[in-house]
């Protein structure tokens, strides 16, 4: 029989990492973008050493920030252990985002005119787990009594196409506003950060996916937090951006639950 | 908080099943279509009695014959446990055959304009697992040193939109076509049934999805079979057949094995 192709490698691991499985808290933290780290088999994608540390490979800072999110509300947090470069898992398979061959100013060569079988590897490989590890999570959770709220962390470019982006962070949500119009007004007028409502993106760039699949369904309330990255390059804006929104979130959903013991 | 819903109620159990798991054959068989149950929370999805219990509903004699080549080849056989009418675990979520609202002849009203959330929960709930529990297997049998054959099962009937159709078992590929064309000629002129090449489907048809999933990004060796379902209507039918297509399997995997043993 022929060898089979294995995607991943000894040294590569697994795809997906579950930090805090037995967190108690309401918060289910995901970070889809937590690493710039390729697969073995797909050496450098043809990139330069600069792309490979961009922010088109990975979202700087995000998985520190929902680290320190996680011990903070004793959230359980899930993350990707491997780039977006390969498969982007805020994407679904048939999105062309999934897999790029052109991410703002760079070509990925290792990405042209790939076959179908390939664009399936990375499906399943990378995807599939990935999505698959969140609903069982979910679904765990239900078991264990524990409702969920869905938060995906995010980090983004100050400088995107030569345009600086005057956001520091973003609250996105799809159709399901409530968690993140009550993060939007506990604010008020004194956030320390410039925050802004489905900025730099928002759902028409089809960046909800993860919330659309597990959140909306199920009634769960969802956020999606974009922050930008210079504001968490070291550990003191990650400590600072990481308190903020534990507390907001506290709050934030505090209220919530509290109106609906209230009414019901 | 508001009250999560939840797709499966406690009578429907899970989704996926997985027999014979410890099977120590080279062939993982698969079987999409091999269930008319639907889950609790849809009813009938505004179907009659004759629709339900028909071809569009599922493989009526697939699973049965599935189980008996998980015996004579010792295989282990991963099945579906819900209705296609929900979502068909062989179609990707963006193809309109996933979830339909028109299959043949029969309209199905519980399928007609459904929402963005309510078809992430079908894909969430059905898709995602059965499609990992498949992945899943495979790197399970790869760490303990198995290589696998992939082997869909599936089941069609005689009259299509009132056309009859003579050919009785379908042999079908993908873009891999090595284990399909040593079927195709093991059989000679000796077979007690009609066989043919990508028939009544073939790739075109989109039929081929978990073999291109699986199989073919990871070089396995890989068919898909379709049995006409009047052939498998009772148990010396489904014996028959059976007896048939394990056969059939066996010698052809061995002389591709064997080939490749004295090549290389």
């Amino acid at each position: 029989m022929l060898a089979e192709t294995t995607f991943f490698t000894e040294n590569d691991g697994e795809p997906v990492a579950i930090e805090n499985a037995r967190g108690r808290g309401d918060v289910l933290l995901v970070c889809e973008h937590a690493s710039r780290r390729l697969p073995k088999r797909y050496g450098t994608l043809g990139l330069s050493e600069d792309a490979l540390v961009s922010h088109i490979a990975w979202d700087p800072g995000a998985l520190a920030v929902a680290r320190l999110m996680s011990k903070q509300l004793d959230a359980t947090l899930i993350y990707q252990r491997f780039s977006r470069l390969v498969y982007d898992c805020n994407r679904p398979p048939e999105s062309p985002a999934a897999i790029r061959d052109v991410s703002e100013v760079f070509r990925i060569p290792g990405n042209e005119n790939l076959s179908e079988a390939e664009k399936s590897l990375r499906t399943t490989s990378l995807y599939l787990p990935f999505q698959g590890a969140i609903r069982d999570e979910i679904a765990a959770r239900r078991a264990r009594g524990l409702q969920t709220v869905l938060v995906t962390v995010h980090s983004f470019t100050r400088v995107y196409f030569g345009q600086e982006r005057a956001v520091e962070i973003g609250i996105l949500h799809d159709t399901d506003s409530r968690l993140a119009d009550r993060m939007l007004q506990a604010t008020g007028g004194t956030s320390p950060y410039r925050l802004e409502r489905n900025e730099p993106y928002g759902p028409a760039d089809g960046v909800t996916h993860t919330l659309e699949l597990h959140a909306l369904p199920a009634g769960l309330l969802n956020v999606m937090i974009e922050v930008r990255n210079d504001l968490i390059a070291d550990e003191a804006g990650q400590g600072a951006a990481a308190d903020f929104l534990s507390k907001l979130l506290r709050e934030s959903i505090g209220t919530l639950t509290k109106n609906n013991k209230n009414g019901g």
